[in-house]
């Protein structure tokens, strides 16, 4: 009932508030035998922790990963139990809420907690913190580990496409990013003078004590065909349904998505296309012809199943709600306020929400994966190549 | 696994292919007492059923609904056991679909299904045909008659907002629509010129052998504060799951949404207010004071909680895939080959897709709902009025 | 939450009342491209239904079953999306119960659905009947047909070995049970001599207008081993829970059961043993060794884990509650009243109840591969033979 | 999937391996507001823990909870947030099992997890360890706590009944027994003088190095009507999958379980009776008339649906499963061997399971309370008093 809970195969629960003890995961279903690479799981952390550069909250955490359980001890490997993973809370300053403690800010989750629960963690949000993504990215981490071992084509790529007003949109190639040229600058917009752009913008709201929104793009490549649960958990509800439950996400778009419409029906189709077998449509050759769409407005999925091209998505993170300058408000006692905030904040989430956004599609990608092998089995029919080949190539 | 059922407290599965015996639905979880409307729900199937006017698909469908179980048939009241609902297809011309046994619709499911089955209802679209949705909209009017036995203010209420490039969001008060004003035009776009402007492109598009995508709004106001569930189930992750989950549903956004970064954090916050007991603030007198927001491009929801104010989201579909135009297509033995439709179809889904938004509207609240009866009772803290008060108004 | 569906991968909803329109069940997650045998589920029906003699009620029902969505209509193929199966009452005779609307029936479940819902269908126990395993024996016949095409050694037999005081477990060796054997004789205890004295005594408690309980066994060989998931859903623990499901059923035991504890620990532990390759230890020769316990007293489960032993158990079901003598009872209204039944009833449930635990049987174990399936892949580690071989046989 | 999660509205999620860093808990859906006290659930722990007596394990573990999260710090309010609890091992002597590491000993579970996972926690048995109920008697404590907040006459007690061959249950009064009288003695069973030759039995099969088994009554007293999930989440069958998923429990039995068809069903059945509104009929006096059974040989549930009477059920453990003399098994290279097995380990897992089969009862209980609460709302209907009643007493 209660919600903590993401996934149906590959299940992770994750717990903690923003200035409790801690904040981790527990992760239900991992295959066994696989050696779990912890180092990747630590640098997953530091590209979600706060503090990395001037772009983001000044909170100190250095977000070390303890593996309670699930991982045998001497070898690393996974033992098929739940793999409770554990980050101890450091810089929590609780005491910079005091003030907070009977007044909802503007925008946050303060008064629906009290609604729903008449009762909440004012500290620094509890669980509506970003706070909270700590378990969902050591998760997601695994499930990558997990998804490339078995799918090496597989490559989750996530990026600050807008800040504010500024938008890299049009002068990015999807396909040519890489973590790499993410990572290479703060704002993680893989567009350097572009990046620059959106830097002077978030410095310039975080000196006003204001702050900014923005998008993220989303782009999977090399997935295999059949991803995804007819109809309601349908791989881009599911997708929908983790994204839109990070903080300040505030909507999801597909494919073409919201501009979907510019277009007519004949227009917007994407012709389906048998690559021949030895071409080089993903980063290996494939000895049997390989379905293609030559356009790819459906974002790689179709039916809610993907169709073999890549996953192309836009999340919009709202400004952070925030800010340093006074606000109208209310407490709880029914008494209408001004709110002057102070303390640390992002000006702008964006590029922490980076590493946020891969880690909740590898996290619905390993659980629909797992699902499938469930039903059908691994490999499943058609995964590779035509089905129903007449004299052609047989199925895999 | 296989997630055909919806809802966690209120779970509803859909059963059935468009093309085969029938289609319905199994509710589980339905509050036992409720005399259930069967004129309601008949009238939902109705609003939702093909054939209605010239704007779609000429399939002709009574959708008359039979009740298999869960309701005493002398009194009409709900049992608390598991709820039946099943149509019967009439007008199913499987032999209309013969050509395309082989062929892959561009953008329609087919491929998908068979990358991941290993074999299709390839007449119609199985599963993944609109016609699916006969279950949820059956289900969403018990629900919707649930909620508001329980919350007389509710009101859900969607309406086309945009046809290909004809918008009417500049010129509809969102809070003054009701379901008359939309079904007062077979657009269901509760602007009249605008509706007349959409008609006609739709009219176009369909004699042109195309199709036309668009937005729809969904509206609902009277809500009550605390549903959603942190962190995976926030209300709006829900929403996005059940919406994306519909056929040709492309994006979802909440509140400001992808125009939310336009504005910086002090621009974009909602100020709470809280309301005197005695103004008006929703259609009826409180007599406690009411938190408000001056604003809403929270959309009604923070940090996945209504917070009293209306759910204000859009959702886009895209072109109808089904155009009677060739295409490039390909086949299932590793052809390609031209595709020439024909046969009926929607040459725009959005009329008939207002009343399935409403429904799926409706499930995800009524699961929110009884969730949060579980675990806080009903009714919950802060339910109504402030909850810490000081000499103030007592707490509901 | 409200709980008529089992299964977690293979899940079956079941709806319908007794006396109501219909009963049956909608199955998700269903593996696709399976040749669904309806002969084969009918024949499962027949074995089910009432009527069959004069040990079970006269209520005459044909249990036809109407495939509604799933299936391939021209080939009978499973489609991998949800299978509703409806069985329509036929010979429901609502008004023998009119007597009984407001008074609860001593030992039955009409008090409790009052108690639970408010209301209750108070016609023949409605969900409470046993006609709702109608929907269980359809989907568990599905389920075992899916088994044995994966699993071809694999055997499930259940019998009566017990009916009031008379007892056969000494002169049946559970080994050589067939379901033949066990329907040779209408009281389905495979050894003639005993149910011979075993419909004696149902026969006599019928004509007193009494009734008798007695005892289940299930035995199901050739199980492949490692099914069951740990902790909870152990699967010892997930067949007592099927079987607990079961109307009458008030116990179960695994193994030694109940009789365990009459050994100490050296006297009760099964000794491992690996049998050589060419043994004939199932109905198969086998290439590589095979791991057996010399003895069973765990029943085929340690650890809530299949170790490729027969699973064997036992259940005990009551006496069935409906007797025609006079009793003591009490109404809705706050009366204590006498209760005369009449009408049509099982003198004893155990002939009926055996094809009903099969399919639970069926049900569990489909559910618990499909689960091994997702986490750990098919074939799994340690299949067959040993796992960890030093110059030995290499693991499957 | 996997399964390492209890409950449905009440969700417990247990991790750790009984040689791994710790064991634990996060426990999702409890309701916020409850005062969590801490000494209880510690109290609870030291009733399960090992060490307590020469009947035990002398494995010494302190067991002191840490709350991770879920909780108001200076408050010890729930949040409604999920409550992590953990406890680390601390007298863990991995080396003790090194002679087992490729050895499967007999009636273990040790083939079973490598038959399944190719891996497997071989120090002290993992997950199947008994350690792993640390979790649920933590969980099952803080359940404890809200049960008898709402209903504050509920009564859950456990006790030994049998060990070995000697049995105390023709010399207890179940309604009588309290957990002070069963932890007087080490045995656990409230009736001294047998408890003493259980004593003598236990200390002599540890001196043999061989161990034994028994039977736990459990009977709880105080419980509302209605609660129980028809169909397949029956109360009863709900605690038969928590007691059989129980290390070392083979079989579950409720009211006259296994004796049942010792009787005819006009012997067996339980008439009803209203007992009159001045009666005391539990532990407070109730001021409308209260449904009883003049016997209760339903143990307290009907239909699946608790019925207002005391659960009444008994559940068997097997002897423990280690034993200190040599014993034929098999290792996991395809070899016969022989097992000298040595180390710590309890002669009679008995009196430490009383507390672990009560929290289990508890979960079971806490989780049906607040299904109920979802579905059909709390109060509900007929929770106390006649629910149609004549110009008597109104319902409740």
């Amino acid at each position: 009932m209660a919600a903590n809970t993401f996934g149906d195969a590959f299940r992770v629960t994750t717990f903690g508030e923003s200035h409790g003890v801690g904040v981790g995961c527990v992760i239900d279903g991992c295959p066994p035998g696989h050696h779990l690479d912890l180092a990747a799981i630590q640098a997953a952390m530091a590209r979600r922790r706060p503090g990395q550069s001037a772009l983001t909250t000044p909170r100190d955490e250095e977000d070390r990963i303890e593996v309670l359980s699930g991982v045998e001890a001497d070898t690393g490997v996974t033992l098929g139990t739940p793999i409770c993973l554990l980050v101890r809370n450091q810089d929590a300053r609780s005491s910079a809420y005091d003030e907070w403690h009977h007044i909802y800010r503007p925008s946050h989750a303060d008064f629906g907690y009290d609604a729903k629960f008449g009762v909440r963690a004012w500290q620094g949000g509890g669980r509506a913190s970003a706070r909270e993504t700590v378990g969902r990215v050591a998760a997601g981490a695994l499930a990558e580990q997990l998804l490339t071992a078995r799918f090496p084509d597989l490559r989750i790529c996530a990026w600050v496409e807008r800040v504010h007003r500024i938008d890299a949109a049009a002068v990015i190639d999807p396909g040519a990013v890489t973590r790499a040229l993410v990572d290479a600058h703060p704002t993680r917009c893989p567009h350097p003078a572009t990046a620059a752009q959106m830097e002077a913008e978030i410095l310039a709201a975080k000196k006003r004590g204001d702050s900014v929104g923005g998008y993220v793009r989303i782009y999977a490549q090399g997935l295999p065909v059949g991803l995804g649960e007819p109809v309601f958990d349908k791989l881009d509800a599911l997708l929908a349904q983790g994204f839109l439950s990070l903080p300040a996400c505030k909507g999801f778009e597909l494919g073409s998505g919201f501009s979907g419409p510019d277009l007519t029906g004949l227009e917007h189709n994407d012709p389906y296309h048998w690559a021949p077998p030895t071409s080089d449509v993903g980063r290996r050759t494939s000895d049997v012809p390989k379905m293609t769409t030559t356009t790819n407005r459906s974002g790689g999925i179709q039916g809610g199943i993907s169709n073999g091209m890549p996953i192309d998505g836009r999340l919009v993170f709202k400004p952070t709600a925030t800010v340093l300058k006074p606000q109208a408000s209310a407490d709880d006692g029914g008494n209408n306020v001004e709110l002057q905030a102070k303390g640390r904040h992002d000006p702008c989430v964006l590029p922490r929400a980076v590493p946020i956004v891969e880690a909740m599609t590898a996290l619905v990608l390993v659980d629909c994966w797992l699902r499938q092998r469930a039903q059908v089995g691994d490999p499943w029919p058609g995964l590779r190549g035509p089905l129903h080949a007449d004299g052609g190539p047989s199925p895999a």
